[in-house]
């Protein structure tokens, strides 16, 4: 995702290896290794280090790199612009952190159990990921360490300013930097993802008079909650302005039309995406709208009509495409 | 909501005070007083606690309490157990407070914006809410302590400490504790609270042998996901078992029945729950399932049934009932 970054290290213990690897090929991951980690971050971290520097690490030596970014997976939503600050403070300062405000006030507690003294919460800072260092300095600080610092250690930091006299930069980050840790992390985590991927909808009519009127009205009225693009099919015969949406990264896409069953319009908008790759990153929800125009009194679909629209959103969902019709009656 | 806490203060900004007794009105709260909160949050706690000791600040003075707890509505999930556990505590040591482990190293910052020193995680607690006071204690602490405390200070074990020498008791709380900061804790906080309300389903089924045979197998097939209570009607012609079921409160219904639109027997229930004020505290969710039984070969509904179904929806959602309906073909 970040273009200057020349080579990313990703550090798993044994039993997840293949798991990882098979993550990496099926996204289509550049530029990754996969090392095996230990039994404690430090000693993970380390071996990470290592591809760069010892020979009998790694199949192939990797360069060794002027700067090292040190990330956790549990901070899922790290931006360019913080990455490139710390990377630009280590150049400068031989380290750099991201830190966050303090939450709640710390304190130590005695042996009793009790209340030892509070911290005074402005002057300290949660240290945070991403964190960037000087190769040599975070590579040296990890081979003068001692098994104690490697066991019971979590701040790299620490390290370089005990190791090689380096005071890292403190870099103020975004909220979004925050450890995912308990399950109410997960749930937020989720929703941030959600959110995310609803920015942006899609509406394609195609252009007989009432529906290009539902097709102007639907947009109109989404327009204050979501970014909206509206297309009419009639309108441009060659699909590019289409393919220009769904390349922006569209993950929603409403198309409105009057027919029970338009299983073949859809099947060209499945094959574009699908050769976007945009699905295989999250899913794509197609919401086909029917549009009833006609006089009838009643509500109701053929057992065929449904068969085939629901046969159709299976084989779609396996391409992590989900369609779902709505039948609308309108006059 | 704890039957053995005898008086409430609720502290709020003077913008907020009419919100807050509309709110308490609304939902029947009892043993609460709405006091005005101060510019900071240790000058508001102080306004708090003076309902209980001086005459001028409040109408009705409230009766002494030998021990107080302070709590932040920030923390909405405080179970009764930690707050029994400060209480108790603080009655042996004068003060406690519930603590949680850090998730983040925190670390001091030097006046250029570099690393100072990290502190040892493992050393440190963050300090949480809700904490536990003898009255005389704190009020003594806030009343002894400086303008600079009220202005800039966060801990009131910290006044505790410092003014009445009382070392506060640490207790260990549970994750639910954290503090709703930011937009991804209103997320997490939005998740726990669908996640509580979606513990437990009650299924309510017509005595007729193919209904009784989904609503047995309905039950059978959620039993591994939730709670599921089944009911069938025929069977308790009194609904005592049913106003159990509401009593304990319940927040999902699932009624299957044969008929395209069975309004009767769903106002019974919407009665039933209306009257047991369980909808006044979270939306409570009906689905009405119409099985549709017949040879027929589409789906179908008359507009009049519709119309009707969508007009019982739209009185019922007044009353904080959401009534939603699926049409089902079962053979």
């Amino acid at each position: 995702r970040i273009s200057w970054i020349s080579d990313i290290i990703v550090v798993v213990s044994p039993e997840n290896i293949e798991t990882m690897k098979t993550i990496i090929e099926k996204y289509g991951h550049k530029r990754v290794t996969v090392v095996e980690g230990g039994v404690t971050r430090h000693r993970s971290i380390f071996n990470g280090l290592k591809v760069f520097a010892e020979n009998e690490f790694s199949s192939h030596l990797l360069q060794k790199p002027e700067v090292v970014i040190i990330h956790d997976a549990v901070r899922p939503f790290v931006e360019e612009d913080i990455v490139s600050k710390v990377v630009m403070a280590a150049k400068e300062h031989g380290a750099a952190g991201a830190i966050r405000p303090l939450v709640s006030t710390v304190i130590a507690s005695a042996a009793d159990g009790c209340l030892d003294h509070s911290l005074e919460r402005a002057r300290y800072r949660a240290s945070e990921m991403p964190q960037a260092f000087l190769f040599d300095v975070i590579y040296e600080a990890y081979q003068q360490c001692t098994d104690y610092d490697l066991d019971y250690g979590t701040e790299c930091l620490h390290l370089a300013l005990k190791y090689c006299k380096t005071n890292a930069k403190l870099v103020e980050g975004t909220a979004d930097l925050w450890k995912v840790t308990y399950k109410r992390d997960l749930y937020a985590a989720e929703s941030i993802i959600k959110e995310k991927l609803s920015q942006q909808v899609c509406v394609i009519t195609s252009g007989e008079e009432t529906l290009a009127q539902v097709g102007f009205l639907l947009p109109e009225s989404l327009k204050s909650q979501i970014k909206v693009e509206a297309i009419s099919k009639s309108l441009s015969k060659n699909d590019s302005c289409l393919e220009n949406i769904i390349s922006g990264q569209c993950y929603n896409f409403v198309c409105v039309n009057d027919k029970r069953c338009a299983i073949q319009e859809t099947q060209e908008l499945v094959d574009m995406l699908e050769k976007s790759n945009i699905p295989l990153l999250c899913p794509v929800v197609l919401i086909l709208v029917h549009l009833d125009i006609s006089e009838n009194n009643s509500f109701s679909i053929g057992m065929e009509d449904l068969t085939m629209i629901k046969n159709f959103a299976r084989e779609t969902k396996k391409k992590n495409i989900l369609v779902y019709g709505l039948l609308i009656q309108y006059k």
